[in-house]
């Protein structure tokens, strides 16, 4: 088959260690599935700073730009928190979805079986829950205008929150069509009492909903979310929010399943290309002692087959893979009962590979 | 002792049934504490739309004004959800914080020993928490400039957020002191890895921290405190943030309690004047059945005795009451678990005023 460019960005922290139990994945299935890949590595956030100046090199944006796919690790530290906006790893992450046209992001909470009582929510609340937030990547008050000024009382901050019909519609739909592919219910949040672009965000929804009949649709304040994500979360099948309301449902909805050091997220455009990553962060904390959980990665790979390869036997390999090792009692430390018989990265990458 | 003024704002759907309960205990603590309290009844919200074509009147506004405190429903319904801007509840309610100047509001989050079991989330996390939000409520995106525009993409809506030092400044002292009162821990939630608003509060926090050594102070960003509320909501003592940040996490921190039905909340501006309301609702479905809980709105009343007349004894004989009622059993039917037991809002307002 046809060879598939992928740029892999390692990035801070733990980054380099899942991603290297993720290539052996990609290795395995190239050897099971007769697929083809060609990697590359690019250099992104902290020690892009470090090694180049900037959180973002030109390089590795056209490395990017000329793949299929890019598998990212996680960026990010304590090292560079201090560092002005120009030199922070959030400042390339940023730009990167931005100058990929990544304008959607999604990302499955889905609880594991193996892993239900790991949740601070009681068992039977939780049970079913399996549902997607999707959320708007590039607009809103991430990306509008921000400064400051001399106010009547002081110094001002502004940060602007602007989304056109043409950006909200186009993520909207997306939403749409992947609730299709689901249950068929579509959770539409904003905060249409009080914003404007929430107010556009909701016409916007109303009016293209009638190309959905099949699709149950509920607009739903982004307050009563937070809350409704506790207290109903099986209810809920595809949420579809703007930027800023997103980064926060959508932390929560990981949260709840109890089940972070396993999920995986996928950023997509107008095309098949897609950048994926774990829904968890570079934890400087345990980075370089061989102990994170790699599982999270390794579903980002399985995710990059479904959505931009369209490759399902080999994701479905994956995701059976992942399921038979913590089935076997397998556990990395962040997910085990018992501490003492935690295994490693390195074991865990090997176990997935193995089972494929 | 001194008369003391306070405004009634029954407000709409259950707001009439629950207040009407709050009243009796207020004139129960007068017989029994010898305090005097003088109150007069305002439109506002859905009814005062209906009576007198604005959400806010200004004869409700001056009544206010004119008061020393504000007891206050519920606003809103279904009824007029599909109203212009001017003609909505929510916009009589965002006024009438502005009119005032309550630029804060605070909600503690407590779990009540009875209801633990009410909670989606399981008790030995929930175990021990006790938290306040302390929310900006005069500032930020909910007040900032809004209008559409033709842009090159269709049309586009834009919302604005400002906050000057001053604001910010007026409202993490409040919450340094309130912190000061209780546990001394402090989390000041931001998203200052991308909004400018953002960078200015963490630096207004960190320059006035040193004015609160005794206080231990954590910068949290707000998608993490989505999930560490989750995760430990014991852990936290006062939480601070600006405006849209504060309505999702104080409704998520809420349902976690598990004691929606229950919870009571402040709005306060610089001196001891302030707004008291339940946390809850106006919930529509059933208004008008005498099954409301009126427990959230007489536990308003008792802040308000501690927080805007310093009548302490009063506000401990008040809540003392409630917590015997619901030690001897007695439920409404939002928090009964044999639901054939439930009593009705009168009979819960009766046992609490008996209790007194
Ligand atoms: C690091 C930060 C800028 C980023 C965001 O807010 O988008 C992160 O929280 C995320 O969700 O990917
Ligand atoms: C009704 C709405 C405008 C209001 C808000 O967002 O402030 C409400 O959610 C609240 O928290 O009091």
């Amino acid at each position: 088959s046809e060879v598939k460019k992928i740029a892999v960005i390692a990035g801070d922290g733990i980054g380099p260690e899942v991603v290297g139990e993720a290539l052996k994945v990609l290795k395995k299935t190239e050897e099971v599935f007769g697929y083809r890949f060609e990697t590359e590595d690019g250099l992104f956030g902290g020690i892009a700073i470090d090694e180049k100046g900037t959180p973002l090199p030109q390089e590795t944006l056209e490395l990017c730009k000329n793949a299929d796919a890019v598998l990212l690790g996680a960026v990010g530290g304590p090292k560079w928190d201090n560092n002005s906006k120009e030199l922070r790893p959030e400042t390339g992450l940023l730009g990167i979805r931005k100058a990929l046209g990544l304008f959607s992001n999604i990302r499955p909470a889905v609880i594991f079986d193996c892993l239900k009582d790991a949740s601070t929510l009681k068992p039977e609340v939780l049970e079913g829950t399996d549902l997607i937030v999707v959320r708007e990547l590039t607009g809103g008050i991430y990306f509008g205008e921000k400064f400051r000024r001399e106010g009547a009382n002081g110094q001002e901050a502004v940060d602007t929150c602007v989304y056109d019909v043409t950006e909200v519609e186009r993520i909207v739909r997306q939403a749409f069509e992947i609730a299709r592919t689901r249950s068929k219910k579509l959770a539409s949040v904003d905060k249409a009492n009080v914003l404007e672009t929430s107010r556009l965000w909701r016409e916007t929804v109303n009016r293209i909903a009638p190309d959905y009949p099949d699709v149950e649709l509920e607009h739903v304040l982004v307050d009563n979310c937070a809350m409704q994500l506790l207290r109903r979360p099986s209810s809920f099948d595809v949420i579809v929010t703007e930027n800023m309301f997103g980064d926060i449902l959508s932390d929560e909805a990981a949260m709840l399943t109890g089940s972070i050091g396993m999920l995986s997220s996928a950023s997509l455009g107008e095309g098949a290309f897609g950048l994926y990553e774990p829904v968890h962060g570079s934890a400087p904390d345990i980075a370089g002692q061989g102990i994170a959980n790699p599982i999270a990665t390794i579903l980002s790979v399985a995710l990059m087959f479904r959505l931009t390869f369209g490759y399902h036997d080999a994701a479905e390999a994956i995701e059976r893979a992942v399921k038979e090792v913590l089935d076997a009692g397998h556990r990395t430390g962040d997910i085990a009962v018992d501490k003492s018989k935690a295994i490693g990265t390195i074991a865990m990458g090997q176990l997935i590979v193995d089972a494929i």
